[in-house]
């Protein structure tokens, strides 16, 4: 037999063992479910688009898009590839909007948990295959804010559930920025704010020189660009810092006032869940309003684990509708790596069984059979024990070894069921009987407290 | 604004609309419960792998595979891609056991829904990208029959979930169709096996001219061979009928030993459920014993729903372990996209929301969010209606459109909802209260004699 060297593909994508595997699964149902109990409805689209599509939008984004061509035909010529895999969610969300309109009611509130493909070079936190959740709204005409309310607030909903306390929500509205920059005479904002964005990682001094040295900004100016930027409240008090600056610009005062209405809106949330951080503007050009930004507060270093945003042209420039829109994106991979990496994911078992079949010399593989079968119609995961010709004490041996919990015995008179945690053995009625589940087989989250050396958390 | 034409993926490339994708979601759910429930493990594998490793085992599969390259690397030289994306779940599966060995249990039951993609000619039952659902057996040096016969029966469960009940399963063992045929004296049997695998598609007259004009078999061979295909029987009768063939060989008579104890472990399934075939070979090369193939009886032209086998050498000859393996494949974008075509699924609502929050001059926004979330504890799916200013009847009318069966209205002192089916309007304790699920609102699967228009099943 020729055995040849086989290797899993390069750094940067991920794969998990079946143990740390549950774990997403279980994040996926929590992330699933609490988008359906805000009414959001699940869609999928196709992993490769068009080309010309996923790159219609993206600035930039061409150098990490993967093409695709079948390799015979890769082979016989040397065309460009017109196919290739999408780099995120929200563009082919445009695109499917735009191709079932009148298929699809609106207000359209849609989740969309899938794959997605960017050439990065690999490195903590960028994966170049990577689970994306998502879950965007968009409506003709006009979009109300009660959705840019809403967005950060199932996110929180999400992480509390997931037993995530670490996380706060950065919110801010471009038109504050842009308002108060063209208040300030700067007639192309753009450029400034994709600098200013920058504050986090270069620092003030950092942002000085570039708007200094690159945009040829005055001092002042800049001092005033900065001052905005240093603005964090935990409620709506950042309105009156803002006109404490002394900006007067219409823009300006629209995005005071839907940010003070998000900000208003999500008083009642845990504290210090949300943040106006009048610093964060977001790289895309297509942000037009609220702004989203999630970071952990314990490692202030790693990338961002949600962002989103509000964007009122992006669907239109694709069919010349008016379809403002605004979404969020969890990056789930980035997140349940970084806490497993941490220390903080104790996952389960392997496998998801909860009872061995143990075959004795009174037990037929028919009366097995059925036992399990009742079992599983209660919601059981069963498995019969493969080899009746083994011994009870190695089958036992396969259940420890899996991390089976317990062991039924199959007799003429009666079925008896062993805890092989606790070592009991007792008769059940096999129609009625639930393993316990909520015991050292599952899934631990630790809090950040604990983690980061803190008090322990309750 | 410049708007450009968008356009979605090429044909082969299937989309679903909100409703019909909630119809596959609860599919994945029953499937992945289902697998859960005979205790396997998730694992899911990057979609990408090396080109190298994806065309070791596959014959004459590189002209499907799509070979991925970031675009502007492509667009500067002429490599060829290394990268490509997985066309199926049993090589990654390979590859996966090969790198994690160590950190496995054996036997190693998992199961994998993914996205696979394969470049072929787009049409009815065949596209570029679809879901397979996969469940597969391995273990060291030896693996258990009991697997083997386990397999038809989780499929079966699936499909009884499912509510589907015109998919049969046509079950063989290549040691059969081998012992047989180097019993007649066939040395090489692969190429025979091929061309006989064929018979349901080309008839007995194209397998027989294809044996003499391509590989220069006798007439009396050939009939032999023909014999031996023709028989299927619903239980462990076939073997008395093989015997009748009078053909001797060691490796028949083990193939006749292995199937028989499958078709004795299934006879108590669903009558017509499940039938030895013993025309069916499958024609990758690398099962070695049992093969089953699924299909449906109301379509008899359509391709396999599902296929798999028994494969003894596939994992060793990557990585010089004897690592056996079983499993079987369901193809779910084939079957959702059949029954849907033919009428046999009528999808419930794009959303899932159970209940509008209504506003009325009386409620204020904090009111309908607490009443809100304490429904979404419950398991409730809810929509505040999104803008406050509208009227009453407006708001229903949105609620109506969706498909949003219920309406609550918040008032000072009681909370009232409406059924907007019944039209009934009742106070309602909120912590209590849950909606009826089971009417029309539910997604329902037409029996396959109803379809076909026979009598009506119950």
């Amino acid at each position: 037999m020729n055995a040849k060297k086989i290797t899993g593909p390069s750094s940067g994508f991920p794969e998990l063992l079946p143990e740390l595997r549950r774990v997403e699964q279980q994040w996926l149902d929590t992330i699933r479910q609490s988008f359906e109990a805000y009414g959001f409805a699940s869609i999928e689209t196709a992993a490769v688009e068009e080309v010309a599509t996923i790159t219609a939008k993206g600035e930039d984004v061409d150098k990490e898009i993967y093409g695709l061509r079948r390799l015979r035909e890769a082979a016989q010529d040397m065309q460009p590839s017109s196919l290739g895999l999408h780099f995120d969610l929200t563009v082919p969300l445009a695109r499917y909007v735009s191709q079932h309109y009148n298929e699809l009611n609106f207000p359209f509130k849609r989740y969309q948990i899938q794959k997605v493909w960017r050439g990065e070079r690999p490195q903590e936190g960028r994966y170049r295959e990577f689970t994306q959740c998502d879950i965007d709204v968009v409506d003709n005409n006009e979009l109300a804010l009660h959705f840019d309310a809403e967005m950060p607030r199932i996110v929180l909903k999400i992480f509390d559930r997931l037993g995530i306390d670490d996380l706060v929500t950065h919110i801010n509205n471009r038109k504050i920025i842009q308002g108060y920059y063209l208040g300030l005479g700067i007639t192309e904002p753009m450029p400034v704010i994709r600098c200013v964005d920058k504050l986090d990682k270069i620092g003030p001094d950092g942002v000085r020189q570039t708007l200094q040295t690159q945009l040829q900004m005055s001092d002042d100016i800049i001092d005033k660009c900065l001052q905005l930027a240093a603005i964090k409240t935990a409620d709506s008090s950042f309105a009156a810092q803002v006109e404490g600056l002394g900006i007067h610009n219409e823009v300006l005062d629209a995005g005071i006032r839907e940010l003070r209405f998000v900000m208003d809106s999500l008083a009642n949330l845990r504290s210090g869940s949300v943040l106006a951080n009048l610093a964060i503007a977001r790289g895309l050009d297509y942000y037009t309003g609220t702004v989203f930004e999630g970071k952990f507060t314990t490692y202030p270093e790693f990338p961002t684990i949600f962002a989103g945003g509000r964007y009122d042209n992006l669907l239109g420039s694709y069919f010349n509708r008016k379809v403002p829109g605004v979404g969020i994106s969890i990056g789930l991979t980035r997140m349940l790596l970084k806490l497993y990496k941490e220390g903080r994911i104790h996952p389960a078992e392997q496998c998801p069984t909860d009872v061995l079949l143990i075959h004795t010399p009174e037990s037929s593989y028919a009366a097995l059979v059925a036992r399990a079968e009742a079992l599983r119609d209660n919601g059981i995961n069963v498995e019969i024990y493969h080899d009746p010709g083994k011994k009870t004490g190695q089958q036992i041996q396969y259940a420890n070894r899996k991390g089976i919990r317990y062991a039924l015995f199959t007799n003429t008179g009666s079925d008896e069921i062993k805890d092989l945690v606790s070592g009991t053995q007792l008769p059940i009625d096999i129609q009625a009987w639930q393993p316990d589940r909520t015991s050292s087989y599952q899934t631990r989250i630790v809090p950040s407290a604990r983690q980061a050396g803190g008090k322990p958390a309750d």
